[in-house]
């Protein structure tokens, strides 16, 4: 009690995300994470105001790296190269935590309620990175449409990342949903966009 | 009681949003709502599940509209003219509902439930989009990413109706917003996309 714990907050998120998994979200209260993680409430409670943060924890981190992504971009870059450079250090990041990512992701998928934080997430994700867009110069309407692009690519790759072979990395995914965008959206000459006008 | 009430249904919407809009959805009882329609309670719960359900029965039509018009594309439409025209057959029923929609949207904005619902309801839009795209033939990759852009586009366009000087139809903003997205994700020589190979 009290003393130092080496990696508590690992290893909390680790007994967390597979009781979750094994027994479900509801089902886990926070006394059987800690028994399994081998701590106490109080340490738990110390890392994680409560068990939903142990899933959302890492989704502001998340918006702050890809708002500082944004910024570093070099000054010639366009907003969705901006953007890109974003969706690559978030793949960075769970491409490292590989196994956990896949882990927290059975658990979302397995609970309507988690899923609609997890939108509410990406909506703020979306909004950190048309702000930082904006603080680049970009004007408001394409901040906000690279943005959402951006993060619709993101959600894209991630579920072909996650569901698929396992035999491409998300870097490479993100790239291919990149490209697949920039054709699909590319304004042909029977665009509808001609029929408003 | 009982009896057929001439547009119940669209009276027991007024009432319910005009007191979401004023005293807050939370501190709203279906009571209020049907004392202030002039109607049962009964007669209400033939319309509505709940008080929530008033707020996002639409969704659901607003989703089967836009799949119809996927659906209904040329066969030589691409995959985002499809969408686009999806785009259009909404913004049709938001602009012929203007006001209901204006204040809908203020109860929305006012409470953090019902935005976390509405993210839901986009997402279920996206998908029905896909499945749309799909039906016609659009390999699964770009019918995910053209529904996502899709929503993005009609989601920031939205927003500046809405928030908007009032002066621009959502037509047309809907118009700007395809164009913007196209030239912001368009492939540049500088395309970071080239980082990835």
């Amino acid at each position: 009690m009290g003393r130092w714990e080496p990696n508590a907050r690992g290893r909390l998120e680790q007994a967390a995300l597979e009781l979750y998994a094994e027994r479900g979200y509801e089902q886990t209260p926070v006394a059987e994470i800690t028994r399994r993680a081998g701590l106490t409430e109080r340490t738990f409670f110390r890392h994680f105001a409560d068990k939903r943060e142990v899933l959302f924890a890492g989704s502001g981190r998340l918006a702050e790296l890809c708002a500082g992504a944004v910024a570093a971009a070099p000054a010639a870059a366009t907003p969705m190269d901006a953007a890109v450079a974003a969706l690559y250090a978030a793949a960075g990041v769970f491409e490292e935590r590989g196994d956990l990512v896949r882990l927290r992701q059975s658990v979302i998928d397995a609970n309507a309620e988690l899923q609609e934080r997890e939108l509410t997430k990406l909506a703020t994700l979306s909004g950190a990175l048309a702000e930082a867009l904006r603080d680049r110069g970009t004007d408001d309407l394409t901040a906000r449409l690279t943005a959402e692009a951006a993060v619709a690519v993101l959600k894209v790759a991630f579920e072909h990342w996650i569901h698929g072979s396992g035999e491409q990395t998300l870097r490479h995914l993100l790239g291919e949903c990149v490209d697949s965008l920039g054709t699909a959206v590319a304004r042909g000459p029977g665009a509808a966009g001609s029929v408003s006008g």
